[in-house]
């Protein structure tokens, strides 16, 4: 049976409450000023690489979109990603916080030493994007809709524990803190007004499911190998790897 | 500079040595009796993962092969996992391990409670094959060099140390003691033809290398969800799931 538009959302956001990666205790780690340096660092490098594909995955989506309104509508997160005119984008932005944690930016855009697993989890989302229902696609963005929440807790935790910490480096999160909203508010309402037959809301609820997994596998694979055990896999970064050599004077 | 045949078969053969998944722990665990029933039951399941998508990723290399005499000689592949005639092939001996461990093999096939970074790992190397150069696609099968030494010491390890192990649920790794050696020798000899320039070797070492990634971010999935820390990704198999219920009588 179709649930009512409240109720199929309220589903929406139960998978969130259920299986979002704020439930993950990287981030209660992470944000607690558990982490050693070189554990801040492997996060940096491996959260670059999905970063880095995430335009490559509105590009997608818009390659087979033939409403040009909702193409316009879309562009706006590539554009925030990639840059525009003055804003030079959320990619810069994170190798600004790479930078920061001591990583020279230029290894982290290199994407060398990022964990297979992360690699398989991103390229999957994105795949996923490209061959999917419409309906799915925008559905899997729908994480954002549980975003805003960790990025505020991870800003208040970052700037009370480390001192790479401030305005300049963590510009990432405070600007998605003002992006994300307004892309979740129409991915929300484009889902609820699509989603129009049970079998169209179990789509669109599972393609949600996917993603908390394509996020969650992210922070398993780097417990693993910079955690606990602590096996780093053969070619990923290893610590000490990537630095900014800083200059003299 | 292009490597002579002889060295570029070495440069192939090292990739084995320092990066096939026989290096990595959960190996030893399992064929040295220390991994727990459910241990190899977690194993089992999210193997038959990778076993399952393999005619998949035969049938979406050949979709791309316009020459009859390569297809057919691919074809054996397929045949060999999915079956032909007499031969059940190699997935519903998969399946006969998997009832032999206790587990439902319509659970198993179902491919519910697989880790999504089994998933993922998996995935990305259907798309490899379908995406990228038919030699990348050949290199990246060539890890079957390196196979038949685990198969036997997977035989010999399982049959020492566990009881559910016998001729008829081990039948998956004596036939691909027959099977692999006639298609490696046939994938190699192809690579060596192909990879005629020192580009192309690098290309194809490359695949290889990708494929190593692929087995070992598997091994090190398993480890995390069921080994250590032992944390289960939401929706994963839980032990106890799945299992065979054994009719009275």
């Amino acid at each position: 049976m179709t649930a009512s538009r409240e109720d199929f959302e309220a589903r929406l956001r139960q998978i969130g409450a259920e299986r979002y990666h704020d439930l993950h205790p990287f981030h209660d780690r992470l944000h607690n000023g558990k982490c050693s340096p070189e554990q801040v660092r492997a996060w940096v490098i491996n959260r670059y690489y999905y970063q880095q594909a995430i335009p490559m995955k509105d590009a997608a989506f818009m390659s087979r979109v033939d409403d040009p309104a909702l193409r316009r509508a879309w562009r706006s997160r590539i554009e925030d990603h990639d840059g525009a005119g003055d804003n030079e984008g959320g990619i810069k932005r994170w190798l600004r916080l790479a930078e920061a944690v001591g990583l020279d930016p230029d290894y982290v855009a290199s994407r060398e030493g990022v964990l297979p697993a992360t690699r398989f989890a991103v390229d999957a989302y994105v795949r996923f994007v490209r061959e999917k229902t419409l309906l799915e696609a925008v559905a899997s963005s729908l994480t954002e809709l549980f975003a805003p929440k960790i990025h505020a807790n991870r800003i208040e935790g970052l700037l009370k524990n480390y001192e790479f910490a401030n305005d300049n480096s963590l510009a990432y999160f405070r600007n998605r803190l003002k992006e994300a909203p307004k892309d979740v508010a129409f991915g929300l309402a484009w889902v609820l007004d699509h989603a129009d037959t049970a079998e169209k809301q179990e789509a669109a609820a599972r393609a949600l499911v996917f993603k908390t997994d394509v996020l969650w596998s992210q922070l398993d694979a780097l417990w693993s190998a910079y955690i606990e055990p602590g096996r780093i896999p053969p070619g990923a970064w290893v610590p000490g790897e990537g630095m900014l050599l800083r200059r003299a004077g």
